[in-house]
């Protein structure tokens, strides 16, 4: 990849973040708490410079002719501005996920070891149009003892901008150096291309967004990435299940909130389930509005479904449709979630307690489910508190992701002059 | 970076490998033991076969005229072979580190959670000459429930197809499918730059060996990556260290092994401890050999000692010479290692527990220690039974690594119809 340099100096920017990652270091939990809460009070108190910036973006957003949709996410109000106040309050209530003494043991030679966690250092945001994330991200960032480089999207430029504008002028009046926010103003590309590859100053890079902006970081950054995820998600109904789970768990999956990442895209089907059962299957659908894409057996079956190609088993619809497959048996549904699954969340309904097992063993993902809806991966659902992204990648953090995902460990070893 | 393609075909055995990693899910940890057990005895049983193979690779080397290092680790004899299988049977001893419940709790509509640890799924192995890495590696993978593709270096080819081969015979009968075990048999370059983006079949790429080999896979891989590492290790000598704990320490870091990661590097020392113990100082580094590249403030202390350049300050001498750095303070003394220093090990020498915990907060490395060696940084010597490398990274592991670093979780739900 050729890099062209962008208007802005991200480096520089960079490099005071890692410099002001070190006085995060030393600041106690109370200190980073007061900060988020007075950070909290001015976002509130200042909305209307946040709004009248806001305002901008959203005119050039209809000058683009922009998704309603879109507009929506775009869209500041005081009231919003407040909920962003509320969330800096509540990651102020958790728990503190740095200076934990993970595990502790003395040597025979009497030299102590502690596993503690502390801050990665410096993260990189890189995230798209939603300007709450410019206050979420931060507020994640500085509660564990973290600097923020935060890249925004283009269309919300000016809003983060001043969001970011407003931050700093409530960090000067706390104990965290406002270094420890930067903001790179740029709508180039480049900006966001130069992060890539800054290893000495950015310790992670999280990208939030669709999954041609996380592709485009996951392949060509050297600084490693925290992948968050697309999720094609399956609800697998299995020969022994419940028809009322069953139709339940896929009817919620489906249409509680489609255009989210957990939201089911495919229903694979035992054949012999189908038979017995397709009338109320049918009826679900049509009463649900669910757009049936299905396979040859399918179509002779569900009424109305189109012919499933190879896309719609790869499709993220984030609508009502659902592709529907129709398997043999659990080997073959297996191999349908292993084929065509992103490895977020993959649900089974049935009554068969091996089936589940088996299912539980072999599906390769984040989260799975025996008997509920994939719609609970999901870091407030969990309990979690507050989540970062939900990850769908093996290392470090695997589903959703809370504080600790911000931490790594340090081996502190205290000795009395031992050598080997 | 544009591939070519190898004369061996590596997508096919990677997908090999990730399929018999789906049999290995279903293993019981006696049926895992079990196979690493017998690999050993056939290994025992095997070894002419295996010294046959490493003649031919001693011959290629001795034509290329490797140093007598270099041919040493690459040498294996019925001793060294017996070595590698009491590795293999000490790994079966070692806990399982899948199946593990992290933690679990249950929401309040019912659902059961569960964060269970399981395997990777496919280790990718690249490595230089050692012949051993062939066992060791096949060993940790499979008693973490992970496929394993092996990369080695073009001088132990012979070795490690012989190794590989034997233990395919061996694997054949016990429960562990042989394919679990691939080997790319090919010294072309393009073989190993293919495994570097095979994210579907490959789940971590490890890298073992030098900085070159470790780098181009950071930079070229799309497949995660294990980052082990370059040490460049300082032992800082504060203004209160005791003058005898000093010495001990540094000449212990220096030279009890001074090839491995874990070995010091550089001296940084405070001025007043060096007006005081210089003599001392100048004596023990004599008596052991030990070759001093120093700044000139150093240069007028210390006799015989080369003027350090910019190169000695980032340097892995990986032998008895040492690069010896004069500071006024603690604080620049920290600065020195945060320029220079690659997060591995780093080291106070003090009396001054205030200097101590500073030192502890601010340098940013896998592991600190005040008033001990770094050559602590070890696996076997922190009790972890096995090490796979000291990964130098943030992500997902930092500092030595067990068998925990080769797993993921998964979150298990157990529900009765539970939706949202």
């Amino acid at each position: 990849m050729t890099l062209t340099k962008s208007n802005v100096n991200v480096e520089a920017q960079a490099m005071e973040a890692k410099k002001a990652s070190k006085k995060l270091l030393v600041l106690s939990e109370e200190e980073k708490n007061q900060a988020l809460l007075h950070l909290a009070d001015v976002l509130e108190r200042e909305y209307e410079t946040i709004l009248t910036a806001n305002e901008k973006d959203l005119e050039n957003g209809r000058k683009k002719d922009f998704t309603d949709a879109f507009m929506d996410r775009l869209s500041l109000s005081k009231e919003r501005i407040a909920g962003f106040a509320q969330g800096l309050r509540d990651v102020a209530q958790l728990e503190d996920p740095t200076g934990q003494v993970l595990s502790d043991w003395t040597l025979e030679n009497g030299l102590q070891v502690e596993k503690v966690t502390v801050p990665l250092g410096v993260i990189g945001m890189i995230y798209e149009a939603r300007p709450n994330v410019t206050v979420d991200a931060t507020g994640l960032a500085l509660k564990s003892g973290n600097a923020i480089v935060l890249k925004g999207g283009s269309s919300a430029i000016n809003s983060n901008q001043a969001i970011v504008e407003v931050m700093h002028r409530g960090l000067a009046e706390t104990k965290i150096p406002k270094e420890a926010v930067q903001f790179i103003a740029s709508t180039d590309r480049a900006a966001t291309n130069e992060l890539f590859t800054m290893k000495e100053h950015i310790d992670v890079l999280i990208p939030r967004g669709g999954g041609k902006l996380i592709q485009a970081v996951v392949e060509n950054a050297t600084v490693p990435v925290l992948e968050t995820g697309v999720g094609n998600c399956h609800i697998y109904v299995d020969k022994d299940a419940d028809v009322e789970k069953a139709i339940a768990i896929l009817v919620n999956a489906k249409t509680d909130r489609p255009a989210v990442c957990n939201a089911a895209e495919t229903l694979v089907v035992h054949k012999e389930w189908l038979e017995q059962y397709k009338d109320a299957l049918i009826t679900a659908l049509k009463a649900n509005d669910i757009g049936v894409h299905g396979d040859e057996y399918i179509q002779e079956i569900i009424p109305g479904s189109v012919l499933a190609g190879e896309e719609d088993w790869a499709n993220e619809y984030l609508s009502t449709d659902i592709a529907v497959k129709a398997v043999d048996n659990l080997t073959d549904a297996i191999a349908h979630i292993e084929t065509y699954g992103t490895k977020h969340s993959e649900a089974i309904v049935t009554e068969d307690s091996e089936a589940a097992e088996k299912f539980f063993a072999l599906v390769d993902a984040a989260a799975l489910y025996h008997n509920a809806s994939t719609r609970f991966t999901d870091g407030s659902a969990l309990g979690f508190g507050a989540e970062i992204g939900i990850s769908t990648q093996k290392l470090h953090a695997r589903g959703p992701m809370g504080l600790p995902a911000l931490t790594t460990v340090k081996f502190l070893m205290k000795g009395t002059g031992q050598i080997r």
